[in-house]
């Protein structure tokens, strides 16, 4: 078995743990959080330490924390010479520099903290300093998913900016198409069906073929009346993604 | 068995016939378009029809036609003293006024000629002019779908401004992903899974309290990497839509 010593105890880390308790090829020996008391989700056999000097050896120090504990836990840690990953979308793999074996375990995935998922569909985008290595974390990650990427740092920057625009940016388009139902007295769950059928189509077509609306098909008449009946920020961003989608498909008068 | 008049050959038009010929409620015995040839998805059960001379009576003549279309219909067509409907979501009912009996029968679905939907989760929001009229399209609705709303023109506006933020906006930002991964050489299918978790967490959670993200825990560095990394119109969206997190949540500085 693969030994893990786990940084974190976040949304990441906790998935992470239950994906590979799951499984028979890694085991968790020890989880690493400055707040231990967070670490609820783990069971008898790992050891929950909050001190470096506790640190035993393991194959793989997963560094399932934020951007800044990264580095902070990049500097603070020795090297013992066994492999060291993160698991960050936005930071490069030349943080962990210092570590003789160093890579990234990147999963691409919104995760809550009380949500079950189904880890088999999760892309794991992997890099590392050497084949070795790299082998080393595909062959966990294949015991996890079946989604196994090899992208560079320049690549995976360019996921984890494309997350925020299909993930976050789209969540707040719920979200305001939510405030909109909600001052109209309308249950949000009407939209529901609408909502997974816009996702529906992307596994046939690319959403730019997929696109349809009054921006589209620059219907005028539709976008002022729909401008005239909103204010501030609501306003501005029909403003700018009406604007975005004639651009993107040459429809600008 | 509802004998419906159809006018239009359209998205709409072509797959509410498809659901009243799967079910046994209604029958639509003539089919109304400009362009006979583009109505290739009936049966012979149905004339299809280009003359309004041509016109028999009906229950209900259904106008699942482009909203300038319904003005024009509106104008040409007689009153008979029988039901009149349209299925727009952003027209008023009373453009339909000069018809004694009628009402609105608005599917607030996105419709694509050649793929196949569940009718049954299809909400049909439902306005008429008596309750009479009403309960009448309330019950070809429920030969349907199992989604039936009453909404007003009012609120059926709202409607379908919302939808242009979940469906249309959504599918755009959907499209800036794909851009941004192709310029990185990238698969948009790695997206896909966080896309459809981003979706399937507003079966237990209002998109409000599903937002994670830079912009919603004010990551200022990671923001100002990602604006530094893009530019015109995917820059403009993403400043746009990050502000309008920070102050939907207050969290602007």
């Amino acid at each position: 078995m693969m030994k893990i010593a786990l940084f974190g105890a976040g949304n990441v880390a906790s998935h992470l743990y239950r994906a590979f308790s799951e499984g028979n090829y890694a085991t968790v020996s020890q989880l690493f959080s400055r707040d231990p008391a967070k670490a609820d989700f783990v069971s008898s056999e790992t050891e929950v330490i909050a001190d470096y000097a506790q640190l035993k050896d393991a194959d793989l120090y997963l560094l399932a924390v934020s951007d800044d504990g990264i580095a902070e836990i990049a500097e603070k840690l020795e090297d013992r010479g066994n492999l060291v990953a993160h698991t960050s979308g936005s930071t490069g793999m030349e943080v962990l520099k210092k570590f003789q074996q160093h890579g990234v375990f990147y999963p691409l995935q919104t995760f809550s903290k009380n949500r079950e998922l189904d880890y088999r569909t999760i892309p794991f985008c992997l890099e590392a300093n050497s084949e070795e290595n790299l082998e080393e974390l595909k062959d966990l990650a294949k015991s996890i998913s079946e989604a196994i990427y090899e992208v560079n740092s320049d690549q995976r920057r360019g996921l984890h900016l494309s997350a925020v625009f299909v993930n976050n940016f789209s969540n707040h388009l719920f979200t305001l198409g939510n405030s909109i139902c909600k001052d109209k007295n309308l249950d949000f769950k009407i939209l529901q069906p609408l909502i997974k059928e816009t996702v529906s189509k992307l596994d046939v077509l690319l959403p730019a073929d997929a696109q349809t609306g009054p921006a589209l098909r620059n219907d005028q008449e539709t976008i002022q009346k729909h401008l005239n009946s909103l204010t501030g920020d609501r306003k501005l961003v029909y403003k700018t993604l009406t604007d975005s989608i004639q651009k993107f498909h040459g429809k600008k008068l």
